[in-house]
């Protein structure tokens, strides 16, 4: 295998090899002052990323996004809670998957049809009726590439004794996140996608209300070594520049994770944003060009991901291994009930990569006798990069 | 600061140069077939140097010797069950802690002096009297440098319903184990000490007992995330090259494991064991020359770590800091009760390291007035060493 493939999977990702380069420090520990200050650094510009102040906390714990849905949820439940997930897909499922190991109460709301979001007001009104103790929402869905709305529930929420959880981890570093804005108690996210840095690290934001709660919540559900309580004084005795232990932080990525904080700061994150939105602009209107659909509605739909939808003639597997022993790494669908591939375009994706990719999707689809031309799908992500001066 | 720096604390460590190198590993998402294969031989060389077989299954999972902990316990209690921890220091301690959030009895057994380890004989009687479902024992006690030996424990315990759970976070590819004839039935590390890789990994090996035990039990303790027969499964998956998913494995650590697992079978583990003792030897041998104490017995004494005792008039915190200024980072005790500091020496360690921390921790000693003159504990670490062929 060439090292130099595309990986256009949801996450791992294209890395910046300056951040790959980082991950090769040597000779520092998890107390030495040099590594204290890069954890400090790497913390303040976690804020800013989300737009978040001082008074919020985030928290950099070894693991992998799903820990971070874990700690997320079980910090801020006590016994016999209730929550309300809203989930559009494979992992807004997965909090109703983990919440049943929990004595809590879980109810869990749904779009109409695959590929919708969930309405705001219905959201609002069933928790206004419900009065739920914490709801989860599902910013993007790798699944199904279903961004769900965060800024219309958070303002309703952020007043009231509920706690909004969101998951992140395909959106962080690629989609317009605004802690305060948007009024999220609690978001969390993985490293391996849109922030840019290998897999291994699980990261959360608490906010003020949050923070408060853990303090106050007696018999919390979390497990120990996702006690947000105990993380939340590493992560501060790490910022004060005295470093108290708890478990060993995951150095090197770490490092890597600072440097690629910094990457996405020269970007700004409106840019980001921006390079993402016509990114998958391109690539979605390639598709269409293609005569293929997207899976999520044109009202929730993603920057990072796109899940396409395929003809029942066309075989998904195929598509994919073929895109793979052409150098492009894209992935299967997660849904049993639809037939579709996926494809990530996040983090320090380019033009180059799209359409590198776009190139190998319509050589894959020809192959197959769906297309009885090439070129298409490239014209048409052409004249959307164009017409965005990229 | 200089990446030369020697890294002499109980983990991390000085890694190899190569293994650093594999974490930059580019193109590489965690279904792709290279990753699959380089997974499933990692999983076998771990196999390998516990000198574990086929009917043993390692779990590596992206997180902390903590979280090792943790799903090592919880995976296989349930409700109103009782659990014996063998504690020789701080980390015996945390089983402890970790276990009252759960909803079983933990009693524990303490040596008679800290320094010590518990006789095995009482360790015995103890079972046989309670009949615990759960036995845990810290091979090596990272914060007092003491070693529980095993192996008559599990010879006893392996044959009943008991599982002796070992944390062989300070110990792994240091210390020797045999799964097999020391009758482990779970076994836990993580990846940032003598096996050499960064940290961010657990890992953790499960005996056939320890498997059945798995599928037997009813409502398990296991935080979702730590779902050990989840992960079974997709350890068994890679090593079947048909990769099922669950959370994303933390692919470049993993890429790092399997590079530094081919470094410590090429050495064998019988050298390595034997290159631990003997710089361990040096080591504790320059400290006596020098006249201190060493925290643990002879007869429990680590060949990964060594704590060592310090007289009153001497401050460990300004030893540490003019160690770490002079390039060798050593670190302070855990125990408030002792004035001592520790030091590594696992992994790739090698006898330049020791000598040069040795030189170091003798001037440190020497600028604080407690030595008149240098070089007495050189002399005698090059007296062991070449005593030994080194």
């Amino acid at each position: 295998m060439s090292e130099r493939r595309l990986v256009m999977v949801p996450g791992p990702i294209n890395y910046e090899p300056s951040v790959l380069r980082e991950l090769a420090v040597s000779g520092l520990d998890h107390t030495s002052p040099e590594f204290v200050e890069i954890f400090a650094d790497a913390l303040g510009k976690l804020r800013e990323i989300v737009y978040a102040g001082k008074e919020h906390q985030p928290v950099v714990i070894a693991g992998t996004g799903t820990l971070g849905m874990e700690a997320s949820v079980t910090n801020f439940l006590t016994k016999g809670n209730r929550v309300l997930v809203v989930s559009n897909g494979y992992f807004g499922d997965r909090f109703k998957e983990l919440l049943s190991r929990y004595p809590v109460k879980t109810d869990v709301l749904r779009p109409d049809t695959i590929g919708n979001g969930v309405e705001a007001s219905r959201i609002i009104e069933v928790v206004e009726k419900e009065g739920y103790d914490l709801v989860t929402l599902t910013h993007v869905d790798t699944s199904t590439g279903v961004l769900q709305p965060i800024r219309e529930v958070g303002k309703k929420l952020r007043n009231t004794g509920t706690i909004l959880v969101v998951d992140g981890v395909c959106s962080v570093g690629g989609e317009e996140i605004n802690l305060v804005e948007d009024g999220v108690d609690v978001l969390f996210t993985g490293s391996q996608k849109a922030l840019g840095v290998p897999p291994g690290l699980a990261i959360i934001w608490l906010s003020p209300k949050a923070l408060e709660k853990l303090k106050e919540l007696k018999e919390p559900l979390s497990p120990y070594y996702m006690d947000l309580k105990k993380w939340v004084e590493v992560m501060r005795s790490y910022e004060e520049k005295k470093p108290v232990y708890f478990g060993t932080p995951a150095v090197n990525l770490v490092v890597a994770l600072r440097k690629s904080l910094e990457l996405i700061l020269r970007e700004g994150m409106e840019n980001r944003v921006r390079r993402h939105m016509v990114l998958s602009e391109a690539f979605r209107e390639a598709m269409k060009a293609l005569g293929l659909g997207i899976l999520a509605s044109e009202k929730y739909t993603a920057h990072t991901i796109t899940a396409v939808k395929l003809p029942s003639g066309i075989d998904a597997g195929l598509l994919v291994s073929f895109a793979r022993s052409a150098g492009v790494a894209i992935a299967r669908g997660l849904l049993k009930e639809v037939n579709y591939f996926r494809v990530g375009h996040m983090g320090p994706v380019n033009a180059n990569d799209i359409i590198a990719t776009i190139a190998v999707i319509e050589r894959a689809l020809y192959r197959q006798g769906y297309l009885s031309r090439l070129g298409d799908g490239l014209l048409r992500a052409q004249e959307v990069l164009a017409r965005h001066g990229f």
